[in-house]
């Protein structure tokens, strides 16, 4: 079988670049519009992407003066879009931080049969501290505590998915009998962050598992999304950081035992389109002329955890603010943009321009072939399995790349014109996990 | 205006009684099939009921071998009927215990507004070890821990929901002004139970609140239900039972200083319906023939939290069972189990016989006439503002009931043929609830 491309719907409010909002035609309150979601799973699924995906923080964003500071719960929006869709695979942000693995185990599954096994959950470990101070801390978990949390939250997950043997179903009526008791088991977890009895109250998902996704790019993420992620998602610039990353990905799902064919690296994509590059340009500069730089400012300042008045627009970082990002257990975005400000020599004023269209993420500038030749490179040439399609205005930048670069990757064979499975692991090309607890030589657990 | 009626359909699984899933036209895996919940509600949208509702729990019932063991998550099964109807209020059970209040507020404001206001939020504490055990806890915390923190976390929650301004949005492109930064507040809530900054991450709910439910019998129940509950679910047998604690009700909400019409006593009926009495007698043998014995022995002896050999079938319930559950802090639950033996003098075959069709709920075996007149005696005579529909069979049940008692509601004046609101807390009749951060003389406290 030849190796497919795939490409996920990073879906956003009225876009990924932050004065999307401001375009005539967008809808200004889409971020809290179930619709405005609805109708892009759409347009993305009649496309035949692989899934579209909700990032999530437990946080109000800003002050709300230049942008939308929150959003349904991703797993709602899930839920309301599974129902208005049958195929599209539907990943959803949720941290192992600030849940708890039997309720957030159960959702995940509860989702995954409500879409007939379309479910993905992006793992997330929640960096900041403006987080945690609504969950009744003072201040964010070290890093290494939040991993190895959520490192034990994942165990205990696959095994409440397991607790339900698949075939556990018997339903019969005459006999008495609805279930296959020996198929329910307990779990008994004792660790150190969790002790959770089980079985949970919900079936096995129709997937075994929701498909798990992970876009944490610290030492501590990289070495989590080895041992459990099965699609990465990642912001890089150039292609050689997305051929390390991917080698290093790669490897280090090898080193763990795992087939690397079964963790796809996904990096992020905001593709701006025209039908010459002057047209691109022209529309990349519309948006960036929409940009509120106050804002802009305000938002760096929270990555990089320093005060609005330590940055001066027409200077290049202060090193102070360089090396503090150094530090072990900083979050990894704010060092993904320190490189990009160091590696260009940019100052705050241009690093600004450089993250408001995509926060870090590729922006590729061009004509419909210039996107796909991206595109075809970094799958070709090592540093993709597909990508994460971030449409800098939502609708018009989904809609311009479906009808304009997925032609393209089709006559290039590249890309699907019709799903061939029904689940996200099977667009994915991912196989269906055993249970752990049903496998040969498996030590059964029977209920007390 | 006249006094309203008001009917919530009660959905459980192939019905309420617990071998409903045996009989011909079930589908036994009804309690983990969404579209079986979507067809309920569609039904009980098309009857002009105020609302549905689904009980829940997290822990997996039994063996699995008599029953469906577990259930989709509500929360997620609301937003799945949500997408699948328009009218009707959509009512789900989740537990102050083994939730954190700026998630679960977050949830419930996002199916609001998935909904357009129909969310309503049963409020449980979960009264059993068998769930703490599942949240990495060796038991249940005491009652009056797990009473205060629900009164905390409801304080939360209403700040959380009015850290947005209901007129925040502005979505002013040309001036850049997405929101109005003073509406958007931090609550900087600091309790026993929970230390929540704020602001939430989702806009006000489109009803101020969901709609506030509980059904706790007990003391402490009541004294919660009496300071939030709009709506409250409760079992009673007898009409004079349900006189006296609407009564109190009703007393203990003025004490609180609130309306007492605005907290709606909604008892459980299980109605068995024939054309003739013989004929809903025949239903109901028919139902019980299909119980299985040990089924109902087992879920008896969880309930009364004793062994299944303590009980023996044709002896009432043992002195040393009865008195135990008499014991301060013990589930109002077994309690109505206990007060209905004694009442009756029932043996334990007896009790279960009662049990199995209603877990102690009003079980009204007749004609559509019959039913009707229990229903407007009830509601006449100071013991409802409306009933809490639980079919036995489902969707069975519910059309009966639908068919042949709602038309007799109608031609009596009682309930509606039309929806006059279009939110949850309209069907009920009840206000708006004001901001309390921006009523009058109210203090501010602005971001930071
Ligand atoms: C495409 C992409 C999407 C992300 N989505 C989220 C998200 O929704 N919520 C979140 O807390 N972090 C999100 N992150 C951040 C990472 O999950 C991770 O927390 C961050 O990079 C810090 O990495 P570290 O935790 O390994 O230090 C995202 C990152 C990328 C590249
Ligand atoms: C109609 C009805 C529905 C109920 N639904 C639930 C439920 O879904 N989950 C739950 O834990 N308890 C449920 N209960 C139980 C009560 O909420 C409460 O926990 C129980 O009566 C014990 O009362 P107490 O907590 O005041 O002791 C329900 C009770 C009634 C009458």
């Amino acid at each position: 079988m030849t190796r497919e491309l795939h490409l996920n719907a990073f879906l956003m409010e009225a876009g990924h670049h932050e004065a999307a909002w401001r375009l005539p035609e967008s809808i200004p309150g889409a971020g809290i519009d179930v619709q405005h979601y609805i109708a892009l799973a759409q347009i993305a699924e009649a496309a035949k992407f692989d899934s579209i995906f909700f990032a999530d923080g437990s946080v109000a964003q800003g002050t709300g003066e230049f942008r939308v500071p929150g959003q349904i719960e991703p797993l709602t929006l899930l839920t309301a879009v599974a129902g208005a869709t049958s195929r599209i695979g539907l990943i959803a942000t949720a941290s192992t931080t600030y849940n708890d693995p039997y309720g957030l185990a159960r959702r995940f599954a509860s989702v995954d049969h409500a879409s007939n096994g379309r479910a993905g959950w992006n793992i997330v470990t929640s960096a900041t501290s403006e987080e945690a101070v609504n969950f009744s801390l003072e201040e964010r978990p070290l890093q290494a505590t939040r991993y190895e949390r959520a490192d034990e939250f994942l165990q205990v997950a696959l095994k409440l998915w397991d607790s339900w043997g698949d075939d556990h179903f018997v339903g019969d009526k005459a006999g008495a009998r609805w279930g296959d008791p020996s198929r329910l088991r307990r779990i008994d977890h004792r660790g150190k962050h969790f002790q959770v009895a089980g079985p949970l109250n919900v079936p096995r998902p129709v997937q075994g598992y929701p498909l798990l996704v992970q876009a944490g790019a610290s030492e501590q993420g990289k070495a989590f999304a080895a041992r459990y992620a099965e699609a990465i998602f990642v912001a890089h610039q150039t292609l050689e950081q997305g051929q390390a990353f991917y080698a290093d990905m790669k490897a280090r799902a090898a080193a763990e035992g795992r087939d690397p064919a079964h963790v796809l690296v996904l990096p992020g994509i905001v593709p701006i389109i025209g039908s010459t590059e002057a047209e691109a340009t022209a529309k990349a500069r519309e948006l960036d002329d929409l940009r509120i730089p106050e804002y802009g400012l305000r938002q760096l300042a929270t990555i990089l955890e320093v005060d609005e008045g330590d940055l001066e627009l027409d200077a290049p970082l202060p090193r102070a603010v360089v090396e503090q990002t150094r530090r072990e257990g900083f979050d990894s975005r704010s060092r993904l943009v320190i490189d990009l400000a160091e590696r260009e020599g940019l100052t705050v004023r241009q690093l600004l321009g450089r993250l408001g269209g995509g926060r870090g993420h590729n922006v590729v500038i061009g004509t419909p072939e210039q996107v796909a030749d991206t595109i075809e490179a970094w799958f070709t040439q090592g540093a993709a399995d597909g990508f994460n399609v971030m449409g800098a205005a939502l609708p018009s930048g989904l809609v311009t790349f479906v009808e304009t670069v997925v032609p393209l990757l089709r006559e290039r064979g590249l890309f699907r014109s019709e799903y061939a499975g029904t689940t996200l692991r099977e667009h994915y090309g991912l196989p269906r996990p055993a249970n752990q607890f049903e496998a040969e030589g498996a030590q059964v657990v029977q209920p007390a």
